[in-house]
């Protein structure tokens, strides 16, 4: 074009879909995903001269989640529901270079009653299960798995001391607070190919639950006395490097773990001069402002 | 006044306070509440001639949550907290007639490490505990407990037939169809004064669970088969009606339960005249709009 | 029943409708209404026998909205269409003895290029207009209109002083602040029966504008010198009053106005006294806690 | 490291900051700034051995804001704001090689009472005008800006025809439909350094301006009869190209315009074949799913 150049994509965002799975013995397996499509394809007519000749209709795209989703006859994972989407739109329809889908698993749960599993009946947990997986038209792949909103107290064994003093710098030492945070986590496999892929059905169900047993034994530490955190940062690297450490197939991790303030409450005033002193025992929870600190650990071999 | 009438009150809402108790031996508990105060009081010259002398600033009440917090040094229930705090500001001033106290619990529960109960650690869940509860100054009371959020959902054993059917009439009779609501409960208790309110220290504590449980129970059914729901209607009053069965103290329950709609997916178009046959597998989870399905349910005697 | 009392409703919320209208000129009028519906009818037998046969699905409430939305040849207003939907609900079907109807009016504004009005553009804006009509089989009827979410804030002329001072006060007294506040208002109409409700196509229309245009030349006070507000709960007496001496047919007026903070900063510390000394020009606005502070005003003559 | 590497940053988000600018003449000119920032620096120590030596404590950034919202003495853009921030960050700590700043600035618009400007109310408006701004220690440096939230629908002259035809497609083609999004957009300026910044007062906030003036222009197309858009995409491209010609200084823009649907209703069944059709008249607006098209238009010489 004569001047500019143009990136651009399309799709379908938050496509909801629940699905049903029964076994003969009565027992249902269910799940619901909300699920987002980006097609990088050859279709710029479409943007230059109102031309759509080349333009898969977003509503096609929804309706091919449908379609899969019920071709889908075993219970899968959010995972490989995308990589069928991935291959699906890469190999139908020739301009479409790549897909990039993205799939929020909602946290159903099979309620126990009386601690007895229910054959059909679920609860809405918390922490939700994710995925973003590109597809290439040549096959290339890539798959990263993540859990968002898994939100974690403690209420002692933190601190935060030895920081930059300065003139702009208020915050006292201390070796005492409360440590919450809410961990977004998402973490990369090394599988490069479609062919690569594992085959077992519920692998990447298997290393979701391996990663969050691994980022919440090492946030918490033992369950006497826990794990001293001398700050967000050194508690983030080292929950990454348990997951590098513990969990194969696991080629890079990323954290964001916001530092979310439990301010110890400290009232006083002219007149009355300590109304509650701080000890350890009443704070003031915010959401905002809240630190921000985020990382990304990779092996080094990996071709990340 | 001439020719008007003011009714009026004023609060502090959203005061977040987070409480810690240590026990000698290393265990911590701890609750994160969001208190919300309004107070009916004779303040009308602040109305009328910006005569602020009998107002309790709203900034005094948040400060009171702090100091009453830390004043509490066992755990608590919420509806005793919220005691706590609506006796204080009936007695304390004058003026002040009677404190509406509204209490939320997030629900951090404590985290268990390879099934240990962890120390200091704790995970946020779902539902939520929450309590309304009003103090006179005549030393009357009104408490009442909650759950919002309780999100569940059944993928068989519901139906809905035999309804009105008119030229507006378009749904389909079915006995095959998901269920999912989210329930907000709230239920009142017969105590009419201060005095009655159980001194156990963790009795409401205790009636939240029950309640929570027999709601659950009454909408799953057994383990294996479920039970048959007709309709949200019949569903919704034999929960209420459990719960007053099974849970003494309780005078009257509230459920509101917004069916959140499952739509069976069934794609098709001129040209493809059944893309997607709907067979209980695939559905289209939705948000808006939904049912709004609520009721009462009181026993006589009682002098709600 | 038997020792148990039931009270019940239900309905369909949040059922989202847009219409158009087109004139012959080639000039558009477009709403956007997200309607929530609520009856009160005898179908006992549903809640206790699972027998439906009283029951209007709330699907067919739904279905109904578009019709009626159809119907409606001319642009009205939400209040207007409740009515339709209230008179129809309670004629229509035997068993529904009253109906309750919500309506939110998302805010789209005609647009202008260079000054002047576009025929078929429209662009959203903040404040909202809602309505609650309730209308019963008699042909009784109650209109309530409101605005929701009128988020105002001025710099000066706003203080607080000579409030209650005890051991809880912290709060100091101040002539100058920052007043800002978001703006939740409904009143209510003296039109008691259907046949009295004003014929005239826009009528509710203006009287929203009135009342939006007094709270407002009341909050703020003249373009040059403003008014001086010695707290919200004058403000609020104030623009109350204001609404029922301006506009007639006005019998009450609700309105909560959370006093929403914008603290002024102050930093220090042991080493550093004083970082940023407060001189009316640096705040930290925060959402929560805030005041609440909430009054109707209400003419002694009405029969409300 | 051995055998892993760590990408790391940490910052404070949501600093909430007003500000109010006092003319003699009694006009105050006001700002609310939600502001993020994110350091990158060398404090690899803090991860891996929980030594904070090299660590600015995110709550030290947050006093800093107020400290230079404190400084600037005249009305300013978020965009030199950030700048501010970015420099002081950059240069004021040794270790930390770049600062990346977010800025949302609140839609406060100043009250117009009777036609008159007001001198010291404000009301919130609707779409909000951010910026991003990286600064590095070089001086180096990237400005861009954004506009979030700006909801634009037209009712008719909109289309979408001859796109692809397959197996998973329904959507009929059609020349007549509502056009609904919620731009999200940002644009690059080419300045590289600190040096080369514009340094008029207001330089951002009039390009601001421009930049939406031109966006609306272009979606909506003459107030009389309008434009045709034949998809969000060409719409979308045209919006962009005609910034790039008319807004000089803009070096890239991206669009991010998601097609918010409104479905033409249409409602039948197998006894009522046709209950309302559609004639262009009734819509059902929908959130989700929603198209999602997005592009980048650069100017082929920019250095991007």
């Amino acid at each position: 074009m004569d001047g500019v150049r143009l990136e651009q994509r399309h799709g379908k965002a938050r496509v909801r879909v629940g699905r049903v799975w029964r076994e003969p013995n009565g027992r249902h397996h269910f799940v619901e995903w909300s699920v987002s499509i980006s097609l990088l394809s050859d279709c710029l007519p479409a943007y230059t001269h109102g031309d759509n000749s080349d333009i898969v209709a977003t509503d096609t795209m929804k309706n091919t989640v449908y379609v899969k989703a019920k071709e889908c006859m075993q219970p899968l994972s959010p995972e490989d529901f995308a990589i069928v989407l991935g291959k699906h739109f890469t190999s139908f329809y020739q301009q479409v270079t790549a897909a990039i889908i993205n799939i929020v698993e909602k946290p159903w749960e099979r309620i126990k009653i009386n601690g007895q599993p229910h054959e059909h009946g679920f609860k809405l947990g918390s922490e939700k299960h994710t995925t973003e997986v590109v597809v290439k038209k040549s096959g290339a792949v890539q798959v990263i798995s993540g859990i968002e909103g898994l939100a974690v107290l403690k209420t002692t064994q933190s601190g935060f001391e030895g920081f930059i003093r300065d003139k702009y710098t208020i915050l006292p030492e201390t070796r005492e607070r409360m440590l919450a945070t809410e961990v977004t986590a998402s973490w990369r496999y090394p599988f490069e190919t479609l062919a690569s892929i594992p085959a077992e059905q519920l692998y990447f169900m298997e290393k979701y639950m391996d990663v969050k047993k691994v980022l919440i034994d090492t946030f918490f530490g033992p369950t006497e006395g826990g794990v001293y955190s001398p700050s967000v940062q050194s508690t983030l690297y080292h929950m990454a490097k348990a997951v590098l450490a513990r969990v194969s197939d696991v080629s890079s991790i990323q954290l964001k773990m916001p530092n979310i303030h439990f301010l110890p409450v400290n009232l006083s005033s002219k007149d009355n001069p300590i109304i509650v002193k701080f000890a350890d025992d009443v704070y003031l929870p915010t959401d905002e402002p809240h630190g921000s600190i985020e990382a990304t650990l990779s092996r080094v071999r990996s071709k990340m």
